[in-house]
């Protein structure tokens, strides 16, 4: 243990006859998927396909709940109460579940998605209520959330196994954030730098920051994207890499 | 058996901050609640609620999933292909049953809405599609459908348990399906007269036609109303003059 | 002039089967109304009928944009581009104008509602990008926003006249905000009493704040409600006993 | 006249992160942009930036009203009330309007889209209801309808300008309808081919059916496609061999 990762990527985040993404060349390369559950993307067609795909390919399914935002894509701040948040939370793992169920597997993880998740990673309050869904739905989904996250540390409080996630793709600053993509060092565009950094991140657990300090990390999984060409090719290069590197590309849950 | 009859009503049809029905009061009276799903009425928040209101009278908890048509409320027939309808169904269901998980209860039917309900009833394809994403999700679950209705069959083929609805506030046309309410004898609004209508569906399995023909009916379960007090009054009566006439009232499923 | 104010409320808040408000009612004692335009409520019938309503009742027509949330009735503030703030304003505002065209009248002026009006006040940019909407639309347009809000500023600026809005039955802090409603001394029952404040920030240009000193405010229309008995009855009230201190009740642009 | 002849096309309909369609590129070959109204497709940025872009290249801007259906694009049939339909359109023609406005031009045209515009060509009380909602905006507006529809007569007997639509990659019934596309001889895929027959519909006022004989059909504007490069190059080549034969390709309303 310790030499191992998971890849997880967005999926399924199509709608009706928009689509987005390239799901199924990703599904090749990642070990785990968060499926949009109708909310800030995804429609129950693309929600069952998805699931299959995720299915066949043997890929970890986790319903990836948002904001009720689909013109804005789930990436608006919204003010919500930690109750709504309980109750939306729970009725996208439930809807995605169904689609499980059909194609006879089962929900690995969520993972929430876009602001939602950046919420729930500073407000202990937003952590929790998406903490006690997914625990209340099913206290064997692992909950995946930002690496020293609030929503990390609700998750481990109603009792949920939790996945520390990271960034290979992103820089981070010395309190542990992710450096805004507003700044010109935000993203790194070598997967060969991103593969080492990643690697530290889980033999080392730390992470050098964008001033040169090193603070504690860990790496449970890896957000990757394969929402373009070469974010496809980001992630089979940094694949490769780590493998490499020794690193063994594991679903979370199986290490 | 054959004396006794499930009385069920549509509830959780508030959204947001409009509010709909009286299902406190509706609630003491029925056996089966039909809960909605969000697409045609409802949101997470009144699912929930409505769910552990039901759970706490007693109540049985069905699904009862809707066209995506909140503004039409679902009443509107929409040309919808049988895997959409397949795919939404599931989706909803899947949606109600994480709430009954959550207040410690489970599905015990499921029932379509308006227009859904209605094509389901003529459409043999739209029919299939319900039924198989009713049994996919769970073959224990008992589904509703318009006594004599291609949904019956349909849910039948499939391998469901399923229970045939009548109405008891409405007249039938010789051909078994329900006088238009655009015609002045659509509706009884005597709830004696009512009563015995219903009795006589469940114990001679027959009922009198507007134009005086008698019709094979099945009556497993009444559909009844709570969204005005005139409604709740019919609803109180027509369930003493149904004890008085020997039929009992329960829940479908515990026959 | 001085000695008159205009009363303004929120009105066409239903949606499909949904009804809201007593807008027959509240229209009789108000000289404007705010017409929800279909994103945080309203639909385009009921957006029809209440133009119609209120142009036959001789009462001033505004368009009431909200932000895109039906499910928490615009009342949640979300993180929203001033530029999309801008163009969805503009699509309200335009949606609204038709129904004033068929109806023979014209809109008099615009409100933003609920957390939109909210963020208008207190952010220079938000407030800038609902002016521009406006005053792009239609520079004869009056904007209502909260009287000393940046949107009165942002208004002022880009051109528009601006009407200076006070409420009549919340208390003041002494910064000039509300007192929230989560404080008990939030609110004024007495219609007396809140007809007395507003012919004081009407004649005297000033209110009374929670800790006792005054501060300036200018009145140029009251925001009123009527969505329960006890609302319509304080605008009776409040109506009677402004016009018995003198001040005269008009449509704001006819002072 | 009559050697001239509209090309339209429909545009607008991305979505929040959604993008359709390759605008820009098509808006080179055309003379009507039909825009959509955020119904059916489209957002308020996508409607003010598509129509700032047919103003820049010339291209009359129509308003494109759907159903309200997101999820479906529009192209399923609803049963919906003719005022209903009246209200949506007027409000989606009123929307789209306001951004002309800010742009610094007008709506030329109006044509319903998807499955509305299906409905309209056979239902004459959907075609009044359109054609009274187009009427009532603005008199001075062309509706686009298939040739002789039903909604093209409803268009005429209200008082509108009508411009009569046909298809240039598609074949005819011998009842003037379209060939369903499920049938093999549905399209044509020859631009020479397509543009000889709409050559012929405009100078002889006929086509020839796929069963051999020749119709009546009138040809004022044609609908072309610019969602794939195979269908934008379709377009030039269409738009070259009518411009070979003399026919000139003109905006409808400058004839």
């Amino acid at each position: 243990m310790g030499c191992q990762v998971d890849l997880n990527s967005d999926l399924g985040e199509s709608f009706g006859v928009y689509t987005l993404g390239q799901d199924e060349q990703v599904l090749e390369h990642i070990t785990s998927a968060n499926i949009a559950c109708g909310y800030h993307a995804g429609d129950p067609n693309v929600m069952s396909r998805t699931v299959k795909m995720a299915a066949d390919n043997g890929v970890g399914i986790g319903a990836h709940p948002g904001l009720p935002d689909l013109i804005g894509f789930g990436r608006r701040h919204m003010q919500v109460d930690p109750q709504d948040v309980y109750h939306f939370v729970l009725y996208q793992i439930g809807a995605l579940a169904a689609f499980a169920r059909i194609h006879h597997t089962e929900l690995n993880h969520v993972k929430p998605h876009g602001a939602l998740y950046n919420m729930a990673s500073r407000d202990p309050e937003i952590a929790r209520a998406i903490s006690e869904a997914v625990y209340h739905f099913d206290p064997q989904l692992i909950l995946f959330g930002a690496s020293g996250s609030e929503l990390v540390k609700a998750g481990r409080q109603v009792g949920l196994t939790v996945a520390e996630e990271v960034f290979a793709d992103r820089t981070y600053q010395p309190d542990g954030t992710l450096t805004p993509r507003t700044q010109p060092e935000a993203m790194i565009h070598d997967p060969e730098v991103a593969a080492r950094r990643v690697a530290s991140m889980i033999l080392e657990r730390k992470v050098q920051t964008v001033d040169g300090t090193e603070i504690p990390i860990t790496a449970d999984t890896v957000c990757v994207h394969g929402d373009s060409p070469q974010a496809l090719l980001f992630v089979h290069k940094l694949r490769d890499s780590l493998l490499r590197q020794g690193v063994q590309i594991r679903r979370v849950g199986t290490f």
